[in-house]
């Protein structure tokens, strides 16, 4: 992979040539990237997703880049002159400048070596821009034995890509807090809803809507821990291991001083692997990611779907809750709402799902010293987490925020199950407590009525015994007689 | 779901107010799409894939509200003058303009209401640009009253999107017929060229190049069967259903008129299926095109790791074919060249296989008469036809389209291989075969002279035995004696 | 892989040494396998499911091993003693008897050559049995040389599991239609209850239990045509291309002739291919019949869901249905019956949505002239249609078939619903129905009252209007002034 | 769910009648199992799997039922005689004993009832024999009341599957510690041995064969500590939740003093959940050990693929090791030994991720208060588990142990690649060593014969230069002038 020393321009055409092992290649004259990232934009016209869509990995890239040229500075393998020059074109990228000249696709053949190569070039045009030269200046900075020195892309991709899922799992756990916040906030208002809870679809015993939510919300505080704790693998890098991760050609020092060098920049706390040759072919960091995205999915999919039901009808449903309206239903019936966002929540969750499968089957195609799917890891990775972090805010925002209780509804579904006999159970016994169910059940009395009728307890005592207190939660152990 | 009859236009600020039941919405006084599809934007800000990315899911609504138009029209239930503005809009989308005023993103709650409020809408506003009339202008031309007539998104949508589906399959089945050719080429080629086939990775029986790349050509022939096959589904329409198909408030006879219509425009051969109750909440059709889809998916994935298997090398490697370069390898070896273009094909065959999971969760979800996750479906097979007909078109031209054969080395494989002696078996018997085997493992003499100096057979009779006519293919009986 | 032509016993401890390329193997003196199948059970112990779990696999692999030995007898290459010996065995296997000899795991390497061997071997020691010599009396008729003559694993294992897949599908085929038959008389008992349909879980339009029902039977019938869909693919098979498909060492005419042979036992329409190396490492047969079975799956989930969401209750849910109760369903509550039955199915159906990701995988790792994974893609397909089959049965028996309808909570719904009022719409006008339902849902008075109160309609037009037949279907249209 | 206090016995018949309250059911007079346990099987004949296939879950049933005695006792619910009865019975199923009687299927409705209820009957059957009683004699030892007092098959059952889990975990990590053993025993062995490195099936450059086997190693290493990390949610118990995890009818102190009891007999540290109507109905903690399991899979498969590239063969293949033969491979080829084991290790991965596909469906099919799906996950996760630890036994004795390396072909390899170049390059440059790989690419002479003719460096120099242990490592840094 060399690119030419000599550039060469076409004034009439306004394009320069750039060369490597294949041949020439005409690019833009001003264009940011070069000859590696135009061939690989060639090839792979395949997703319309090109790595601009991704300013993490873009950011993490340049992160990367630097903290090695400053090892490298550090080793006196890099001039200081060559070193800011890299030094200013980090900082464009990382202003979320000229993003739009990673054009390469988030598909690619090569195990990310045009992501990579994509960034030398951006790096290098910039840096030469910044020391006075045009765009493909190469003998001035070469996005090759400059930019990538001491590197290879099996070392320095994965490095970035860990640290581009870093950074994007931020906007991500601080959706999770405001859903988690607001739910609490929701559990708060409905503490003192009592309904009747669910299990299999069939009445169970009593509980209050404040409990449903709060369940709801520890989930999230679950997935939140769920999702630290499967980061940590991504601060294992492999920085200095270069092309399989014996570290050829790569002085013994780079990799604990680049990383070092990371460590400063980010404030992170990456660590270098023992094992280099094993990391280089491992995605399993990425994989443990990629499954806690799926288990936060399937748990969103779980509540969106418990909202769903909990608000069916208006009338011959659940109808326990009103979820906001935030469009119109339908064209025929009039006032038709439907729960379209817990609907889209659910689709995000399976896209996701599906995401994790497409990770799977790349992680298992590594081949000896590498995994040449990676890209698609990483892409399926980067995905799932901006969906899902969309997700969340809609569902905090358009959904979770505006719900309200029906609570008429919650009590007559309480008072219509049987559920509450169960209370009763421990005083009047199973027995006559199942004469009580089966007399309401054929009489379609109210339920209290039946109770009143049937228990020979008292109103002081009923209300004793039915006070949402002791019906929701454990009670202290009144003895009876050991069986 | 009113659109209110009145618009009102704010001339200082440029925008038009429409409402709906649930109030006020500020458009761009030109904006061609409506209330309905504003909302949806704002609810749903979840992929960046709006729906102009899909023009064929454009021009089949467009198509199909041109349809259903027609039919009420024949029914006297609309005016001429409405059809002609009708046509005239369907016209410019057909044309492919205005595709960037379907704003909705693909992934959407509301079983995609969205979409169809967002074509009706953007309908309406082109028809009343026809008639003279401002967008917004809805007395006019209506988008539910009149170009959503007779339907419901439940029963339009779902139409839309199997035409959707048809459309986009013809260049994916132009890229299959294309790489079929392309290896037919091949074949014909390294006809000539005999090498060692492999069974488990392990060394078998001769066979030639060609053979094996007819064997590629083959499946990609059995996949346009299957990938044709999966579309019959796709041609049963449920119009005129409404919103559970039962029909409510269209008239019987406008489902065949629509279907009739919709055929003399596209040429297909749509059908009213019986049971459009059925119908109304089934995704199978899309189902089953998901399935073929992955299908197609895992033979290409197998013809690319078959491609990386036999060019693997240069040299320490099976390296019996050679892909044509694409891009330079490394910035460590000098001429190192991957095998990118497979590389990027697996990738592409793994990310369909997650969509068709996706598909999967998706189909699963429906609940009662509809499936609100409709969407997700439709956006998952419409992304996995466009990616796969990139892959196959980047797959024939950038790759196979080049490939060489490297006859040298097929032929040291095959002679170094023991392969070569089962075809003397029925002549020398199994024993002594068994001990040419042996003398060449142990003496890793050339195979050849081994089986000269053992096998107690002229040169005549090796000539013709081991011609290579006999050796790829079965053989017309020679009795032996019966065992 | 030899097997030596002479075997010893050891009459004091009651074995048999046999005898292949690794060395010698003592084997039980009778038992009916022989050393490959010994080898390989003690290789692979993985599920704990041995062959014998899989008659129908056994008796395809004697019906394929007989087709072969007639082929044999009419090219002259078999004796009519043998032949004989052959039959008498497979006989014996059609019977059932002697499955326990099959025991090797259904999960193995090797690409089946285990399961064929342990076929090969049973048969030959069952037809020495019958021509009178001991078990491993080789010799007379031998695994390789007589039982597997003019084939390889690679031919006649794939050909086996096709005609297994087959019959297998017979049963399950016969449980969809007594499910649709089931289906079909509860819609039939149910059509004339009117109920409320429901879009998004939300109330949508009038409908009859009947026509709910009727979907479901409709659903059926759909998949079971997709289910004979999906098999023309197994009647394609490649019996006589040995190793790699090329047919080395197997007469030209062996293919046809066994074709001929296993039709006429089987009454099926086998069929040779053209391209039997493609063939030969090909899957797609059995990929197309495991993603039929997952649509199935996902059919039988969602008819299953909406049991449970539609006999949910029994008082605080929709309730329209009662299952049957099948068990008792709580240690806490009396008399709580849980949808156990629609539960076990989705179970079911997860399980083989799992199995064919199995097979997604399995089938993608082809690898050039075999698939090395062929034994787990014939397991899944095959536990598939067995788990199928058996959940089929079970919904119809155990729950379709005592279904009962709920109609006053039917009934009820409907009232409550503001669904009727759509009917009212094209008489009335939307805005008028509008009001009804607002003052319906403020005041939560009947509904009918409020349309009685507020249509302006006498009773008379009310009745014909809300009409049950009017409701549920289309109706002729009723020419309105165009819009 | 009620069971007759009293049971008939018909001497005649030798059966005895229980009765629920669905009626009566005749169960063999010696039955362990009960009523609840009989129709459950004959409603969910699925898998042919009943749970006494997985003695780790009965012994957790056994233990988390003795600890709920102990609390009872001790909160003075229950007598010690009971108590006395119940441990006798428990201990009989930790030994092992009548695990037969578990019969109902591993797949079954009702989110684990009916395993809970058996384990009920068995153990209340067992104690009644140790109390003289005959089975069936409830009144003295009650399923229900006494077995499951103060718990919900909503608690005990998932605190029964984590105690499992965990249980069937130790064999797994056994396991993986003797396979990780074995492969660093084995990368000791073959630490001498220099070869060609690979990324993307091409030559790189120069590692050592040990340092591939460590790369085995450490990936094994690694999954043991994702496999521990995995069960943290596992020790999250919500015992005393009862049916939704409010604790209705439960002492507020039972929670507490069960998990201690547990913690005492099974020496874990189990601890109680703060919201335990979460906990009812999640199963995060067993999609999280599915996922670590899946990871394991991928992490298995992709070594197998390896050692089945490295070992391809035998002579035109990559063939730098030797696996170990099991078994004759063909009945064509004299001589073929296939890699068995690695292809059945790669199935058993694919197994798994299909298992952990069902798992996800399962997780998110959770409604309201509870998992109806609960055991298919289980079934999923155990099985898993259990196919997982016989790979890696399979794969680390019969395979890896007696794998032989290939030196010769491992430095023919060497001296063939390029990649030996590329150590020269800081030294005689990039140009000069392109020079020397093309010279060999043309004339295929032996690359260190080019190398001696074109580097200029003396036989002393290139010895210095090529010492393996530069080769294959990073170097200190030789300061080269800053670029």
């Amino acid at each position: 992979m060399t690119t030419a020393a000599t550039d060469r321009f076409d004034s009439a055409t306004d394009t320069r040539l750039e060369t490597d092992s294949l041949g020439e290649y005409p690019l833009p004259a001003d264009a940011l990237y070069g000859i590696h990232a135009a061939r690989a934009n060639d090839n792979f016209p395949l997703t319309g997703h090109p790595l601009s869509r991704y300013p993490d990995l873009i950011r993490a890239l340049a992160q990367v880049k630097l903290a090695a040229a400053e090892a490298n500075q550090g080793l006196g393998l890099m001039s200081e002159h060559k070193l800011t020059a890299i030094q200013s074109a980090v900082q464009a990228l990382m202003a979320g400048d000229h993003h739009d000249a990673f054009i390469v696709d988030a598909i690619q053949g090569g195990a990310g070596t045009s992501t990579n190569m994509n960034a030398n070039e951006v790096i290098a045009n910039l840096g030469l821009r910044r020391l006075g030269h045009a765009p493909g200046a190469y003998p001035h900075l070469h996005p090759i034995n400059d930019v990538n020195q001491s590197q290879s892309t099996n070392d320095t991709y994965p490095t970035a890509v860990k640290l581009a899922v870093l950074t994007q799992s931020e906007p991500l756990l601080d959706a999770m807090h405001k859903l988690h916040s607001t739910l609490i906030q929701k559990s708060d208002t409905f503490d003192h809803i009592l309904k009747i809870g669910r299990t299999q679809l069939q009445e169970a015993v009593p509980m209050t809507l404040g409990q449903e939510f709060r369940a709801f919300a520890t989930a999230i505080k679950e997935e939140m821990e769920s999702v630290l704790g499967s980061q940590h693998g991504l601060l294992k890098v492999h920085l200095g291991g270069t092309a399989v991760g014996t570290g050829i050609n790569c002085p013994a020092e780079f990799g604990a001083l680049a990383v070092r060098a990371l460590n400063d920049r980010t404030g992170l706390d990456f660590q270098l692997v023992d094992d280099r040759i094993f990391a280089t072919s491992d995605t399993s960091a990425l994989v443990t990611v990629s499954n806690a995205l799926k288990r936060l999915a399937i748990v969103l999919s779980k509540i969106s779907n418990d909202l769903r039901l909990l608000s069916s009808g208006p009338r011959a449903g659940f109808a326990e809750i009103r979820l906001p309206a935030r469009q119109a239903g339908s064209s025929i019936m009039p006032g038709k709402v439907n729960p379209v966002i817990p609907e889209a929540v659910s689709q995000v969750a399976y896209h996701v799902v599906g995401n994790d499968t497409a990770v799977t089957m790349a992680a298992e195609s590594a081949q000896l010293q590498l995994n040449a799917m990676l890209p698609l890891v990483t892409y399926k990775v980067m995905d799932s987490l901006a969906v899902l972090t969309s997700a969340l805010n809609m569902l905090t925002e358009l959904c979770i925020d505006g719900i309200e209780a029906n609570e008429t509804r919650c009590r007559d579904h309480l008072e219509a199950s049987a559920g509450l006999v169960t209370a009763l159970c421990p005083v009047i016994g199973y027995d006559r407590a199942a004469r009580i169910v089966k007399r309401q059940q054929r009489t379609r009395e109210p339920l209290l009525d039946v109770v009143r009728a049937e228990s020979g307890l008292s109103a002081e005592a009923l209300g004793d015994l039915l006070d949402p207190a002791l019906l929701v939660q454990a009670q202290p152990i009144r003895p009876p007689a050991p069986g």
